[in-house]
């Protein structure tokens, strides 16, 4: 497997930046953020180290010219918008972008993108199914053609009021990725794998890797905590946020012995990109390059 | 503690058939369930043992000489209602209907009527506030002056689609039962503690009973078994029911011994009550039957 | 369901005896055993309630009316050798016989048959396939023809050098029953399912209840302990009975309440016959007695 | 084995009283306490129901008769003081007041008496052990003569400040009894072995059944709960009803399906009286009885 | 946080060799030794790396010059005798040191120094309460004037049999904390939080860090294992050592990934100070100095 | 201790080359693989990185230089045959060859070799006793005349349908090796100590580190995971790898940090060498170097 990282949590460095300093580190590889270039509409959204807008052939002859130079692979393209949101003309723009993003993943010879499935989460998984396919059939058909594979994340994106009941991405569940894969069956696509989800969700974290094994086109490591007695208060139909914590790798409730035994066992030998949304360390640049540090040092003793 | 039955299970029997099965059985209580005259609108809703409409002091006389004469005391009348439901027309047939429980458990001398808070489903928790507190106060001062006591079940009522996200009743849990008890202080309202819905909120069901020890005004026992795998493809965002089983007493992940020995020392002493809604034992009136009578036994190990 | 016990315990007692035993202690049925009259080849065998030899309708007629005055039905006819034995005389001695207590079972109208597959213990469970097929196939179609079903009992017969390595019966796992059910498709052959051997061989015993829900036809009650320490010593690969010890209901690692919970949903509405193997209730006939009441009084916390 | 109870929670029962509820409520046997006549000195001590202080043969063949009569058999007299008091007029009244007892089993024909070994609580086991030898050595004699068996209860006596640090009872653990029974080697020294106290003093209550297997003469049938917050919040060096509570049995922390599971492995057959320290069911006499019931209830799930 | 060790482990090394071997290693801090010059009354106590007797300016000018000069920072100054001791001339002793330590603190510029609370181990807490008060009012208020934070250890010195039955140093649990804490509010007042005491004293070691978040000054890293088979044996009213192990971090039963998230969560920046008490390592300098190596390899996991 | 590897996972690569590798990735030491040159015989067996045949004093000074050169010691010299193996011809040869490994390692001043004690798998551990006597006295014997210590590894060798149902080591519980060393009490055999093994024959691979401390010759450090789902639907009469997976340490099931705590409290000093049999790390040569460094930054977490 190749160890990088989410850049996202970097959005004060360049491209460059981020890319020296994944080298110095001793990272394989980083997962780029290619939001488009304005405001950021949510806490980890937003940044963009790659501007996919007007990308062409040049840009990624330099971008490609970077990594090798610096010997850091980039193991994907992400953007994780809500592209079946209730507003339409957020919708079509996320959409649209998405579309750029897969363009640019193909010049760049990445051919990864990863993203979120999107929802109306003011509806049930069963009323915004009709929605999905409309949506996302010509999008993957695309990728398709770009010869790029999508991971979609597992993140129900339910996290404050805003988003609540049913979160902005469908794809939570064992139940709904089948499902997803059946109405829509394409190897361009996948998942991009984050176990910690289904932690809080109070999912086995394991039991997908075996059956999804052909699906998983890219992970992300993150843990979470349960907070039990705030739990015992509040109990899971409350805001998710009031009950679990995001936590560096190894500082939460994830088993990553058992996770890299069983992601071995499945076969995957991809990219596992840190994702950092642990509050303890975002209270500084400083602060978050060691997170990042720490964090790969942990998982470097389960990963060849 | 006294051990007894919730009514509603024995549909087809009248009153005078379920006291005299209570006795015959060895039961020294039952919550008789009072719902208006007419069409049930869900599974266990809808039964009238005692009908609350027209109850008059005479009704009141005869009622309680069926008990005393079987030797059966009535823990308390049990109406389960949406009185927050967001059709005006329904929330004030359950407010009206409510005061008549009230009024008749004054008349009978029982002085315990169970219910709902009820909500609207559609919205969270801090959006039906105002209406909890404008339906919800003059209910508890007309309990207070007819010297009755409000037991609310603690049950989300959110097991189909059509409750959604949020459920038809607000009490669910500690967190709000303190709100409740802080915003509406009466010694009138309190709690039905029903120890099997925490389980699948993934809630320690003992911890609350010291905190709430004066809130306890009538327990129903009832069991609920988790079902893993299910849990394992669906995870907690699904509709309840598709990862967890409503059993008996016994059958299901309660530990009982636990729970009588936190409640005893939580010096409750008053009515512990059957419910059953274990599909398992509902095909004939004589299961149903068997199925209380084994609950009695399977409690009294750890009643006196 | 229906609350027995298997007379193997009561070899002391006459069928009457054993009867009016079962009607005195509340029990609803009793398993006979109908080995051929003669020596006992080993523990718990041997016994002989109903000398099936030459059973006619006269003997049915006795029997049945013998039962139905005292209010305790036959839950089926036991023999448990070893049909498969390498020892061509035994195996053959085993099949005359049991086709002897399914015809019994089909004139008394009990239409249930308990009994092994069998096994040649040196030989793998692949090498004994064939032998398997050649014996059952028409064993199950004799049983077709009569109307009768035939339990197979899940142990694996493996407790004494003698029966080592492989055990005296093929069927004991998911896995071989599966295999069974598809070779020889049949509604004449399903299972006697004892939880307890599914305990010692690190099986979970409740997960095969909904796979094969179709297939209990029978259930004993025994229940067994693990015993860590001497596990420890000597290993799964010792002879079992070094680290584990078979105890009434109760008293091992079985979870009851569990069992019974996932054996309603399953459907299950057939007989629990308590199988008594504790050396500590075996010193005497009273004791015996004793560990039979123990049960069935434990039991019925769980059953209806 | 043989079902009873502890007489003490029964202070307000005369003798015929307590043997007449015991046979109504069909106890085997009961244990009577056997205090000198007089003020108690602590909580559960200081029952009369045996005046031993002049206890004759007409005595012993009352109490006999009366015994006989109700089909209630004495399990054993018992007197819980502390011989090895620091106070020297207390010790030698408890030393005498013993031998009293044992004279009283001897002439009743019961033959077995339970106590505790006492302890100079401010003084660690080392500097108590040569007076434990001076004052066991000789009432150990006394009983040999008399043919009768002290049953020593493994309660440490340490509950409240003014037992602090060591308790009243030097015989807690197995390495203490281990200890005892080598300096004393006597058949008529053994153990009325209580399971509870191990569970707070976070030790195996299973483990010593078997190595102690002759030394149980008696059990006490008692559970604790030992009170997770609690003990977080002060630790092991408090004093221990800090952080654990007495229950009935079922109501605790032990596995008393395991706990039989190996009594009866371990060949025990003899007397389990219940002894109720939980104060939840100490408000009347009424409660007290009801305890005795429930307890019974509960622990015949588990015994013949 | 910064990662470093207590100094007592290396007492053969001069105060230079300390400082250069923790460079070497990587080590961000060191907590050095006080102990006033002479002869080492108990393991691992007597050590004395800075001689505050005679402690100037001159000497700390020489002191942070070397520590500059390596870039390994003081965490703080250690000395841990009994200030309450019985004995009044061993009691004045600590007390007059503890003030040399902290004066010799502030003139480092450290500000924090370490010490026990102490306690006549032969009475209760309560009866140690009045001359706690005496003594450490005037300590904290002297720390106060200085500038220095008092960080207390949380080991209850109770180890060996002269230290039975109540230790050595009163602040061993979160109870004992808050009376502290609220009788002696200081900002100089604190804890030297070392999570390993509570293991043994069967106390959660995380709970603790979110309440006492202000009061943690200083960390000890040190790990236990509790050795269950010598629990059940002699149970907690034996010393302790006769039951658990003092081991390196990561080779006890402490959840380092658990213990780190939570403190992080309640913000904690400081020193975190590995401490060796583990005799397996213990042999020669140089397995002492590995013992560090090994431990830092694996708190790295943890942290930043 | 000593962090090294057996020699097995890297066929390909020369003495030399090992070694070389060995120094490079920091090892201390290497088993160095001493099968006869040929054709392997099953997996992980037949490699030659020290050729035995015709070992000289010559020999013995070139590959000490080599090691002494790459400041890499030689743990042991490893043969794993059947030398019990039924086919006589087979067996003589393995006894030829393990005489010469011993010869090799006096030579070397290695004085250690590893080896199995071979099993005639068709029979039982007592029917190959007199046999196992009969050949290992004089082999222990000529290890005890060379000064050569051997240890015998507590695999089963129990993998395939071709060694079932014995396995081709008898050497596989406590119970064993405390019959071996009492038959053959000698200073030159003992353990080569691998604890995966224990896991997946159910017993605690910790427990008999304490009781065979002395017979500690050589540890292999090896991973296994437990399949349960698997396990639960084929039981433990399977073959093993029907229901566990071997894996490289810390992606299995055992606890290192409690392996090594209680290595070091018994005293072990010795060499710790990785022993790779994870599929999922042998897909090619880099991979299996890969797998060698991952597990041994992971096992130095652990190690001095």
């Amino acid at each position: 497997m190749k160890l990088g990282f989410v850049s996202a949590i970097l959005p004060d460095l360049s491209l460059e930046e981020v890319v020296v300093f994944a080298a110095a580190e001793g990272f394989d590889c980083v997962e780029l953020m290619c939001w488009p270039v304005g405001k950021a509409e949510r806490r980890y959204a937003g940044v963009t180290h790659l501007d996919v807008a007007e990308f062409g052939a040049d840009d990624a002859a330099r971008v490609n010219e970077l990594c090798a130079k610096a010997g850091v692979a980039i193991s994907g393209l992400g953007y994780y918008p809500n592209p079946l949101s209730p507003d339409a003309a957020e919708a079509q723009v996320a959409i649209a972008h998405i579309k750029k993003v897969i363009a640019a993943a193909a010049l760049l010879g990445v051919n990864q993108m990863n993203t979120f499935i999107g929802r109306d989460w003011t509806r049930s998984v069963d009323d915004n199914w009709p929605r999905f396919l409309e949506v996302w059939r010509p999008l993957v058909a695309y990728a398709e053609e770009q010869g790029v594979r999508i991971g979609i994340e597992n993140c129900p994106m339910l996290f404050s009021n805003d988003e609540w009941p049913g979160g902005k991405n469908l794809a939570h569940s064992p139940a709904i990725w089948r499902r997803m894969f059946t109405d829509i069956p394409s190897a361009s696509l996948g998942l991009n794998y984050d176990p910690s989800h289904l932690v809080w969700l109070m999912m086995d974290p394991h039991r997908p890797l075996w059956e999804f094994r052909d699906k998983l086109f890219h992970v992300h490591a993150k843990d979470v905590r349960l907070d039990g007695e705030r739990l015992d208060d509040v109990g899971i139909l409350a805001t998710p946020l009031q009950y679990h914590t995001p936590k560096l790798p190894g500082l939460g409730d994830l088993d990553w012995g058992r996770f890299f035994s069983l992601l071995t066992d499945a076969g995957y030998d991809g990219p596992v990109c840190i994702e950092v949304e642990d509050r303890a360390y975002e209270g500084s640049l400083e602060r978050r390059k060691a997170s990042l540090v720490q964090s790969a040092r942990y998982l470097r003793n389960y990963m060849a």
